[in-house]
Parts: C-alpha cells; sequence; structure tokens
C-alpha cells in the first residue's frame, strides 16, 4: 500500500486517520530495541538485506539471523568473524561462511546470475577485499568474473586480460600500496570502474591513504571510488550499475 | 583493422613487418610534440574527446581547437577561463562556452538526449560544480534534471523532490560544507549515486576533504565519489551508467 | 565564606593577615598527593563530582572513591573498565557500574529527574558513547529520552521520531562514519544540538575524524561539537543547557 | 494548516487528494530557481531569517534583500564584503553593515534584549569573528557583553572579569593561536561555553587547526565547539541557549 | 691532546702522519660493533652518559651497563622496560630503576643538587612524563620541585602556587590533551619555560598532536617546546639552563 | 604595593575595601579599548614591553606607539610592514624600523649588550626570520653574533664556526627544508639550543612542517623548538637564557 | 623468442594464428591462481626473482620455494616472519633466513660481489632496515660495506668515516626519527645517495613521516628517497647503480 | 693540496700552523656576507656550480652572476623568475634563460654530452618540471631523449616508446595527479626509476601529496623518489648515475 492509496483509503473512510498516521509512522522499520531492521530498504531497492556485521555483540547478531531465517528472507553479512559465524550456525545451521572475505549469508532461493561485474586485484594481499566485493555482487544476482593479481607495476599481467575485462557490464579495480590499478582499468575500457583502495601497504601509505588519493586524482575517465577496503559498498553499486545493464533502465 | 587482421594480413603478405610495426606503434594516437592526442579513446569509448584546459597556454589551446574544427569533430573543454574563451572564439568562431561550469565545446551533429541524469546540489556555491557535471552528461547524450540548493539541513527541500530523483539512471550528488547529501540521497533512492565533495566552506572544511571523508565514510549503499570539484568525471561516469540502462549491456 | 567576608573580617581585626593568606591558597582543593580534588568546581557549578577513571591506577581510584563514599558524597567516573570496578566495589560495594557506557557511581540521594534531554544515535555501534552521555545527564539531573539506530542513510527512522526530539531542551545527536546526524537533526529542532562524532567505521574514517569534521562543518544552525567518542562532555553541557530550561536563567 | 489538519481536510472532502500532495511538496520554501528559501525553518525556530552571503553573486544577493525588504521581513546576512552592501543599498537603502564583523542587516521592528550572552576574546585580532557572533546573538535577542583582549598569557586580565562573565546565560569564547580560552573560562563559570576556534596565528597554526584541537581536548567541562571562525554558529546557539534562560524550556 | 698539540707533535717529528690521522680519526668515540658509544660528548658537555633503552635488545644493554659498571661511570637510561632492568640487574646489582619515569641509572657518586627546576604537569597522567624529565634534571645535577595537576580547567590550583614557581631557574610545563598549560606558566613567571606535550587524551588528540600544536602556538613569550612525551629532552634542556644560573656563563 | 602591603593597609584602615577590590581588578593592565596593554608583564620580567604588529589596523598601532613615545618607553614591535612603519613614523619620528627582520621599534635609552646569543641558519633564505630574533635578543641586552648560511648540506661550513659558536650562552638554529641545523648544531655545543624551523621550501615541506617535525624529532640533546617563522620567540627565551648566564639565577 | 621472430615466423607459416596470439597472452608470467610469477621481469632485468613475504599464508609461501627449489633458481624474500621461515625449511631445507633483516633465499650459485655499495645508520635501532638493504644488494651481487651508528648528533663519527663512503658506487643513507643522515652524507660524496627513512621514534615522528619529509625536503644534491622502512628498495636500486658502475652503460 | 700534503708540509716546516690552521678554515668556501659559496662541492664533485635562485633579491643574484662571470666560470640557476633573469642580463649579457624550465646558466666550455638520460611526463602540464631536469641533467654533462605525455591513463602511449625508454642509463618519470607514471616505468625497465612528483591537479591532489605518496609507495622495484616539483634534485641525481655508466666506478 503506498501514500496515494493511503489517501484514497482516508477520503473513502476505509482507513481513520489514527490508522493512517500509525501506519505511516511504523512503515519503514522493524524496531528491535537495540536497532532498527530497515525492510522499507529492500523494497525501495528490490535488493536483499545486508548486515554490517562487525562490532555486533554475538547475542544480536543471532537474534538478527535467527529472525531472518524465520521469514525465510535472505540476507548478507559483512565484515563477520569466524567467531561470529560459529555462534550463528549453531542456531541457524543453513548459515554459510567465506572465511577470505568474511561474508556471512542466507540465501533461501537461487538468485540466477546474470551480466557481468569484474573483479580485479593488484596483488594477492587484495584478495580478500576482492571476495566481499565479488560475493556481495553474486548475492544481488552478478555473474562475477575475478581476475587477480594484475597490478600495474607488471603491466602486461593485466593487458593480456583486457579483451575479458571488456567484456564486463561494470569493472571493480581493487589495489593498495601505490592503487594505479585503477586509472590504468579506467583507461582501457569503457564501462564504468568503481575503484577500492586497499589498506595493503606500510609506510608512507597510511593506511591505505596513498591508495585512495591515487584513485581520486587519477586522469583516466569512468573512475569513481569508494572508503578504503570497501569491497561491500563496490559490490553493491556494480550490482545497481549491472541490473540496468541487464534490464535496462529509463529510456 | 584490429589486431587479428593486422597477422592476417602479415601472414598473407600483403602486409609487410616493418608496416606492421609502425603501424602497432602510431595507431593510438596523434603526436603534437607538446602533447598526444588520443583518438584511440574515443574510438575504444563511444565517447567524444575532451580537453583539460586548466593550465594550457592560450596558444596550445587555440592550436588544438582548430584540429578539432578542421576534422569537423566535436569536443568538450572542461576548467577553461574566459580569456581561453576568447582566445580560441577569434580562431574558431563557432565555439561555445558556458561561463558558470567553466566548459568551452564545439558540437557539429545534434547529440539526442536519452535516459536521464539527475543533479543535485547541497546550496547554490555547488552549482558552478553541478553545472560541469551535467554540462559533460549531457555532451555525452544524457537527459540531465537539475535539482538544486536540497541541502540536507533543510531536509524537507530534498524530500519533496524524491519522486523525480527516483526516475533517474544515475544520480548525481554535489555538496561541500559537511557534504551529507550523498549519503542521504543513496539511501533514499535505488539507482547508483556518485556524489562530488566541493570545496565549498571555510575553517575545518579543508578545501572539500570534510566533505570528501563524509562522502566516503556513508554507510549509504550504493554511492561512489570522485575528487573534490571534479564535476567532469563525475558526469562522464553518469555517461556510462546511463547508457547501460538506455541501450543495455551484457546480459 | 567568601572573599569580601574574608576582606571584612581582616579590617575588623577578626582574622590575621597570615590566616587570610593561607585561606585563600589552600580554599579551591584537597591535595591528595598524586591528585588535587577540585570541590571548589562543585560549589561553582551546583554539579557533582565526577573523574575520569582512565588510566588511573586501581590503588588511586579505590582510594578516591573511598573517600567520597565516607563524605556520603556523589560521584560520576567515566571510561572506568570492568576491572576498576570490581576492585572499587570490594571497598565500597554501593558503587554501581554500567558497562555499556563504562560509568562507575555513588549516588547517595535520588535527584529528580527534570526537563528533558535527547540522545540519538546513527547507529547501534554508537551507543557506548550514547549511554556515557544519557548517564551523565541523568546523574546531573536530566529526564533522558534515548532514540537511537536513526541514522540518515535511512531518513524515515529519522523523520518518524521528530516530534519526541523537538520536545526535549537539548538534543545529543551522536554518530560514526559519516557523522551527518547532528546537521540533520539541527536542521530540524529549534533547541541547541550538541553533536558527538565517534570513532566508529574504518578506512577514510581515521579514527573519527571523518564524523568530526563532518559535524564542524555543518550548514545547519544550532549546533555545536565536541571531542570524538566524548559523551561524558555533551551529557555534561546538555545539564547545563537543560537546567537554564527548568530553572531558568538571567532574564 | 498542519498534517493532521490536512488529513481531516482530505476525508471530509473539502480537500483533494492532487492538492494534499501538491500541498505537502510546495509548504515548506520558496524556490526562486537559484536557490530555495527556507520558510520552515523560520516558523519551526521562531527565530528570524538568515543569509550566508560569501560566494552569491551580487545580483543574487540584492534579490534576495529586496525580497525581505517587500515583506518587511527582518535578516540577517554574514560575511558580506563592502562591496556586497553597498550593491545592496542602492537597491534598499534601510540596509545595515558592520564591516567589522562583516554583516549586512534589516531590522523592521525593534527586538527587545533580553537575558545575557558574554562574548569574550583572547586578543584583538579576533575582534572580526567576535562581532559577527556579537550581532547574531543579538539579532535573535540576546544582550551582549563584550570582553576583549583577554587570552590566558596575561590570565589577570581574564581573573578580573570572572564576575561579569558568570553573570551570562551563556559564554563565548573566541581565540587562535593555542586556542586555551575555552578551557580556561568553562573552568571558571557554571553555564555552558561555546568555544570559536579563529584562523588568526601562523606556522604550526595550520589555519586555526591548532586552536580547534585545542578546544575539542579541553578537559574542561561545559565546553563544545565550532567551526574555525564560525562567530555566526556561535551566536545562533548562545541565542538557543539564552532564549531557554529567558523564556524557560520543558521543566 | 687537542688538535693544536696534535699539529705541533707533527711538527716536532713527535708524532707521525699514519698516527695523526688514526689518533683524529679514533678519538671521539668507542665502536662496540653494534653502536658507537660516543665519550666525546661527556667530555664536551660536562654532563654523564645517558642511554635510550627502547628498542635495544636485552643484551645489549646488559653489556652496555656492565661496561659503565667497570669504569665506574655514572649513566642514566631512558623508557627503560622492567624487563629491561631486571636483566641489567643480575648482572650490575647495584643498578636502581623508577618504574613511574622508566629510567635505569648509575650513580657512582652523590652529586650535589643546586638551582632549582620546577616540573608541573596538568594533569595525574602526566606523571610518567613528568618523572621521566625530573629524574633527568635531577642526575644533571639540579634541585627539582614537583607540582603535579595544575592543569588550567582548574585554574586557582596554579593560581596558589605561583610563588614557588617563579622562584626556580628554569620551569618544565607538562600537559596533554589540550596542553594549554605551557602558555598559562610562561605569562606568568620570568624564566624559561619548556613546554612538554603528552599522548595523553582521546579521539581529536591525535596521540599528542593536539597538545604538541598548543604548546607550538602559544603567545606566551618565553616558551619552547620539545617532541610529545619527551620528558628527557626537557629535563636535560633544563639542566642546561640551571646550570647556567648556578655556575653563570658568558658575562 | 603588593598584595600584602594591600591587605595591611586594609587591616590598618587606610584603605578602605571598595578600593582594594577596585585596585585588585585594575592593577595588571591598561584598558584601551581595543587592546589591553599587559604593564604587569614588564613589571614581572624585567623585560620591556613588545607589541605584534600583524593584523593591527594602522591607526591603533599608531595610537599604541604615540602611547609608549608619551611614556618615554621602550617598544619592540614584530612583523610590522614597511607601511605600517611609515604610518607610525609620521607621528612617532624617532621610530626605528629594520625591513629585512620586520621589526619596528623605539630605544629612550641605550642597554648595554652582554653576554652572547649565536644566531645560526642554514640558509640565506631564512635571515628574515633570524633578524626578527637576533634584534629580540639586542633589545632584551644580549649582545649577538650572527653566523649565517651554515646550513648541514655543506657541513664543513658549520664545522669551521664551532668554536664561535660553542661561546654563546645559548644558540639559535634557524633552518627551513630540511631543518637539520637543529640537531646538528645541538650535538656539537653544551648550551642550550633554541631551533627555528622557518617555512622556506616548497613541495613535501608543507609550508615548514617538514623542518618543524625534523626538529621535534631529534635525537641530539639540548634543543627545544618554537613555531614556524617565530624569531620574536626564540629571541625572547634566548634572552631569559642569556640573562641567567649573566646576572646568575638561584644558586 | 621476441616479437620481431615471432610475427617472421607468422609470415612464413612456421607459427600459425592462433599460437602467436597464445604465445602473446602467456609469455609473461606463470599464473598459479592465487598469484602470478613474473618471470618476464627476471629476463628483463637480468635480476633474480623476489618475493614480499609479508601476508601471504604459509601454505602459499611454502608452494613459492618449492617451485623455485625445483628450478634451481634463485630466490629473494622480505619481510618474512620467523615461522614462514620454519614453514619453508621443512620442505625446502637449503633455504636461508636472516632474522635480523627478515630475508628468505635460495642462492644455488655463488654470484661473485662487485662494485661497492655503502649502508650507512643513523643509529642501532635502524639495523634491520639496513640488513634488509644490505642482503638485497648482495643478492643482487654488490659488494657491501655496513657503516652503522653515525647519526648526525655525533657528526664526528660521520666525518671519520667520510673516505669510506666516497668509495662506494651508491650509497644508502637509513636513518628514523630527524632522518638528517641522507642530506649531510649527499652533502660529503659524488655519488648517488639512496635515503631511506625508517619508523623508529615516537610522538611528532609520527610513525617515521618526519624522517620521510626531511629526507625528501634536503637541500644536499644527489638524493632520492624510497618509502619509510623500504630497506628493500634501496638495496634493489642501489645494485641497479652499481652494476652501471661495474659494467658500464650506454656511452 | 689535500689534508695529507698539508700534513707533509707541517712536517717538514714549509708550511707553520697557523696557515695550516687557516687553510683548513678557508678553503671550503668563499664568504660573501649574505651567503657562502660553496666552491668545495664542485672539486668534491666534479659538477660544475648550480644557485637555487627563488627567494633571493635581485642584487644578491646579480653579484653572484658577476663573479662566476669574472672567474670564466660555469653556474645553473634554478627557479629563477624572468624579472631575475633581466636584471642578470643587464649585468652579465651572456646569460641564457628557458622561461619554461625556469633555468639561468653560464656556460662557458661546451660540454660534451654523453650517456643518456631519458625524461617522461604524465600531461603536457609537468613539463615546466621536465624542463628544469633535462637542462639540469644537459648541464651536468648527460644526451637527454624528452618523452612528454605518456601517461598511464592512455597505457599505449607509453607501452610504443619502451624501446627508447629502456635504451637509457636513468630514466627520470615526472608526473602529477594520480602519480602513477613511476611505477608502471620501473615495471617496464631494467634501469634506476627517478620518479618526481608534480603539483598538477586539484581537491585531493593536496598539492602534490597524492602523486608523492603514489610513488613513495609503488610496489615496482628501481624507483626512488624526489619532492614535489624538484626536477632539479632528479636531473642531478640521474646526471651522478648516467656517468657511472659513461666512466664506470669501482669495479
Amino acid at each position: 500500500m503506498n501514500v496515494q492509496e493511503l489517501l484514497l483509503g482516508v477520503q473513502q473512510n476505509k482507513i481513520n486517520i489514527e490508522d493512517a498516521e500509525a501506519y505511516l509512522k511504523s512503515l519503514p522499520y522493524q524496531d528491535m530495541g537495540f536497532c532498527k531492521l530497515d525492510h522499507h530498504r529492500e523494497l525501495r531497492s528490490g535488493f536483499g538485506e545486508t548486515v554490517y556485521c562487525s562490532g555486533k555483540t554475538v547475542e544480536h547478531l543471532v537474534k538478527i539471523y535467527e529472525s531472518f531465517a524465520l521469514r525465510q528472507s535472505n540476507v548478507l553479512g559483512t565484515r563477520a568473524t569466524k567467531a561470529q559465524y560459529e555462534a550463528v550456525k549453531e542456531v541457524v545451521p543453513i548459515v554459510e561462511y567465506d572465511e577470505m572475505g568474511r561474508t556471512l549469508w542466507l540465501q533461501f532461493e537461487n538468485i540466477e546470475k546474470t551480466g557481468e561485474v569484474a573483479v580485479l586485484t593488484g596483488g594477492t594481499s587484495d584478495i580478500p577485499v576482492a571476495e566481499e566485493a565479488a560475493r556481495t555482487a553474486e548475492y544481488f544476482g552478478c555473474r562475477v568474473n575475478r581476475i587477480y593479481d594484475v597490478g600495474v607495476a607488471g603491466i602486461h599481467r593485466l593487458l593480456s586480460k583486457v579483451d575479458e575485462v571488456r567484456r564486463a557490464n561494470c569493472v571493480i579495480a581493487i589495489a593498495g600500496m601505490e592503487g594505479a590499478l585503477g586509472g590504468v582499468v579506467a583507461g582501457l575500457v569503457e564501462r564504468p570502474v568503481i575503484a577500492v583502495p586497499t589498506s595493503i601497504g606500510y609506510g608512507a601509505n597510511f593506511h591505505g591513504l596513498s591508495a585512495l588519493l591515487t584513485m581520486l586524482n587519477s586522469c583516466a575517465e569512468g573512475l569513481s571510488t569508494v572508503n578504503i577496503d570497501n569491497g561491500f559498498g563496490a559490490g553493491y553499486m556494480a550490482a545497481q550499475i549491472n541490473r540496468l545493464g541487464v534490464e535496462g533502465g529509463r529510456k
């Protein structure tokens, strides 16, 4: 029931004013006391639920997953520790976990993978962030092509993969240290590139600041950047872009 | 002629080895001495040429625009000063200029505008960056909806425009000072949002750093960020995304 | 005895000069060797004592609480670890502790709660800071309304609570990551808003710098900011403001 | 007409649905094309309008003041240059300007000044920021006591003014360089202190960063901070606090 | 033997050229392989040896102290851990250790304490740094007056001690958080003040940066600053200044 | 009349209470409206007056110098522009100005120069800061030895001057760019060294930050640092130290 | 087989097009799934393989060393933990490890050491970085002269070693804290100096930032800088320069 | 005459002690009052003189060039303004100036250019820095190959020049914005690469910080970095390396 329907119901005396007010207030989220689950966003975006697990107590997290399991509702958790996984698994045995990318998910129906998102990394140390991005994109229905360890210090490795990269609707370029991968890739493809700086490195890397600034300052066109180590954010936006490529948008 | 054709020609003795080597070297750009015009990128991306005017001497810029005019080729210049515009205009009278967004362009054929990109600003001072973004998106064929001065300090202004914003294939959210617009918008729409921090503000704004960090740290999903004041970068990527929505991509 | 009375006493030879000098020196604090307890502040501000427990040795802390217990004097400690609590409890069994907000207090007489302070958080991870703020405000006599997990990425959650928030004499807005909550709230209410950035987040959050800069740069009116994670500071100032609302001030 | 009345009107068929929707959209601001004047805020806060003049074109500013003059409406502009003042004065001769504090205002009815706000500065170079703060507080109805050049490097100057400072409902402490004034004042009074760092200084001052950090890190209680040089923000919040002291708030 | 004597020896054929060269090379330090002990500095400065223990292996440290013990030579070590102390003590039982200030020393003859250095702290958490400073000054022959917990948030505590502070030849002012103590003290005394910022604090303190900037930007006269937590550096320089006051210098 | 005398006067009814209170308030400074001249400091420190001219209006500055001239009182102004000098000179013709060091002073009686302060610079571009330091030290009665352009990149230049440098009671080491001069000098002399970083340099110098950090981190002993370009601060503290060497202090 | 030979083969029908394409793709690296070993670089640079061990899992590292051992191929690993060493040693017993410099290597044939690289440190705490640099240079065939603990705070230690330092083809200057060693050395020798800032220090050292900025801002000629603690990078580049000195280059 | 000869002379009574002392003091530089010209460095390095013109007064600069002209001595000035050039030219008409690179030089004998240094830029805006580097290398006898506008956003431009770049003894890679050129080039060649970040860019470029960090963090081997915009430093070190390649060094 949308707002127009609501107003119509009020006009036709099918809905009284108090109910209309209450509905408007309670619609968009479920208040669990310690947090407010945002069901509204799912309706709005057509995308399943996600949970940022870092910093949540095990008790809270178990309750959240239990609640999704009872609703037979998909959910993707990110930044989940192994301890969190094990605690949830005891109560919700069907929960799945990927240790590399620290993702923790329930998937009740299989989603067909469509389109294509390419996930590139500069080095092998960037793979955890890449797996978070890749899993997120897959959770939201993307076909994902992982192309790892193609950093610019040995540019021929990347060049030999260009055709594959160009095939994707959206490219995620993940790199730490100098972070130059994003700009070089954006210069080689015609699809949008989402750059993810990682905190891999030491010294004047300043925990990813170096790669972040490199990506923000790239003179290549068709590139934007998310927070350091934010594989989830890149995977989410890539899924939005991929969906436009698969389903089309406003003409 | 692509590389496979080239190799075929070599095999069939239609192309000798020296020519093949020379072709591989000279293909992708025209060397003008002081710069290398990248025609390769245009073929690759299907997007017209662009020129970053800032810091270029008037002499160089006039030569570049003259060369495009002779080829009857479209070109979009960004960060052009009025003095640069006037110098180019003397030699290429059909050049057009927008003082607000500092864009300088030649458009020989009319491009049909399709899809939709929404360009939002937090305040009126952000409009120059917004006009750079909007013009860029239009240059690359997007229908653009400008929605200015809808910053979060008076959230009702933004809320009253939500339906319009949701209609777009891609949203550009431009804001200085605290830069919270990007995250709030991304929480309200299902399409990708490109956030542009601006250098508007003073004090602990640190020339846009404040807005940049806000946007990078947003916990809203579906948001990525470009450099401070980089309206062009946002407009370009929005056009890539919009094209996916209009033409579709890999299914 | 104030300074005027002291001078009168000297004039009337009721107080000799050495005593007057000594009094002026010893009045305002009690020197415990390792620290100087500031009783003067309590007289001055009408507010009970507070102790910043972080970094204090267990021995020192026990002595301090013992001394307050002997005087039947209220005291509020902040940033107290569980180990500190347990050590104090052995000697002063009536001491109370809140693990979430890390506050440790003695309250000998019940203080009536008056006025109202609203304490808002952007997410669930901000709750420890919020509990420090809320407990501090309560300790100083405020009625507190906790409204948690209403961050701007899902703006409808906040909007549904606006009436409640507007009722307060003072609002504390606590948020990490992008920290936009402060500015959005200040744009919605007519009472002063104290913004508390938290260190929740990662990457370009830089341990709370991002939220701090957002709050300092907000273009909303009626907003000021305290140090990162400084729930106590916000609670204290909110109590000062609330007291003005309850008791009135200079007309 | 509030939302409940609106819904009642819809129920009673006095208001049709399209009108109700339009009303909800157009209510809160007047769209002038280049900006959206927020009348809603005035109703909400009971405070007159304000305009941030910096960066606005002379043409836009003249139109804005003209519009207020026609409505016989008060308005306070901040960060106005002398050139802006002169341009506005030609069209709206009754406009007033303070060059020191760069404020530009229309005041049609005289507001009675009540309560008291003390405005302190560390040095003489901080006076422009202080005048912006003082004028803002006066515009919103505060009696203001200016106490300038009482920085902590000569602490006796401040100590001799303590009684005056304690009389105020709210204190604004403005200082550049080391910025220690805020913490020292907060240690001496029982009312809330709003600290304003200024950009006065050189070298490791880093344009006010030094004073800002000092104020944020003060261990004095009852202190919060606004952006560097933000006299307006301090004046506004001080007026909110002063109003609570004069009118009382929620008991 | 100084260089003039050496040249004289060479001229008189009492010293051959190879020896002269060797002497010039080997004079100023003893090469222990893993480090070069700088005996030259002791001769030059008239001050005993010091060792920075942090990061040194236990084996190296034991050898160093053993070597000093064999020479019956005083030595002061700073930043020594308790484990280092215990290891040294097994081999050199007369070594002394102060856990609070982390100093580890051998003192074979008693040095008469002369002059006076006042060591002030803002809070109790600054005491470890203060003890490092005080012990260093004492090791180099200063009478030291410790005045702790006199931070500016309760300015009366400091004011009541002003006479004592003024008596010293040199004042060391140690403070974390806002770090305002240095400037306030320098405004109250006529002797040089050495300010030591400490890393005490949290949030926008940035590990002592806040206090460091405050001290560097103080507008008080007669103040200079050493590195964050560098009690040793302050104690050393205070001893140099105190020696000038006791022994006099160039007239 | 000191406080003890005052209290005696009150006891003996020679001074009434109101007068005593007024005296205590008015003693330490002269309020000129726009600023408070701190005569108290002069009495306290035995040092003449100083004025920081930067940012002061010409009108105010002329008034201040006129007031000193009428009192036949010495004064030293720093950071004075040539325009300020010329304006003051019209009213006070005996004022003197040094363009290099931007100092502006009145000296009614000649002060005998005693002791010695050595002022060293790394390069020629550091000379303006050096002249501010040197003039300040001279104004306060120091004999000054200028040793310029002895930076560490050509270490032999410094080494050839070591004997001269060692003769001074206090050394001021001024350097920009890498700022290594301070530490090298402190390693060569036994007197206190005050390091002044300058803003000379470019790029990763960050306006003097590089030299500032170098000086703060020096592992040489007997070194402290003042703000970037703060020649005055160094000269003042050097004069305090030099005075101890000349007059002696507490034994 | 180079590209010209390949094209010749295609022309002569000795190589078919598919093979040519495949060759071009597969040539430069071996894809091990989790990483791509870059054999191309070895051919290109004439230098043996290197592996950055930090962050690699033990399983991956063992596989990599096993693969090199099977090929009887030299390899140098850097930033290897002792645990990594022990795991590799179980499978590849001939592997060698240096705990100080954290290097882990296989060397099947002995390389003659030629030329000379001097490796200097400011203090003893810089030795781990120095050993990484020295071992790297040796691995690539350099004779290495280690000159440790010659920091500028005791400049005579360095001066007595100048002749030795001047003999080298390339100098590596390693220092933490103030980092002045690089500039002083470059001022004393005529060969290129590579400066390595280390993270040794505390407080305003900011984990090596201080030394890094010092080195970048040195006004000495013939100096360039690598990342903080990057001994490997300095050793590698020194080996390239040393090779030019030994073998000669383009005349 | 070297030090051994000097000592020999003293031994043989050919040189008396006073003269020997004086010689040792006066040898290495000429004191011009305002600066000390370092002739010693020239002898030491075999390289001609250089002068950093920025910030020098016209009077001083004219005197310096006049002095070199009288000695018929070559000199290279950097960062010279056109005004400085014109002033010098009036007195020394044979002086030459390059406006692009801001170099100002006297060259009395022609130096044969040998070896090869490749100077690459990412964009056209980097050319001024490149010309400073190229001219410096040429002044010190290098053959220079300029390869401009080959930034990584269009990687094919660089790839087509790889053979040329590999030919050089040393490569200088100059880039602003993201600064990725250095790492990509170092991955393609076997000779040392000196990276020069430039201040070209805007926003999160922070005046070259972005490019600087990128270069310092490159994971490519054989790369070191100089200060932002420091073309001179790169040219000087490249000349040192090139000389090793041409003349050979220690075997």
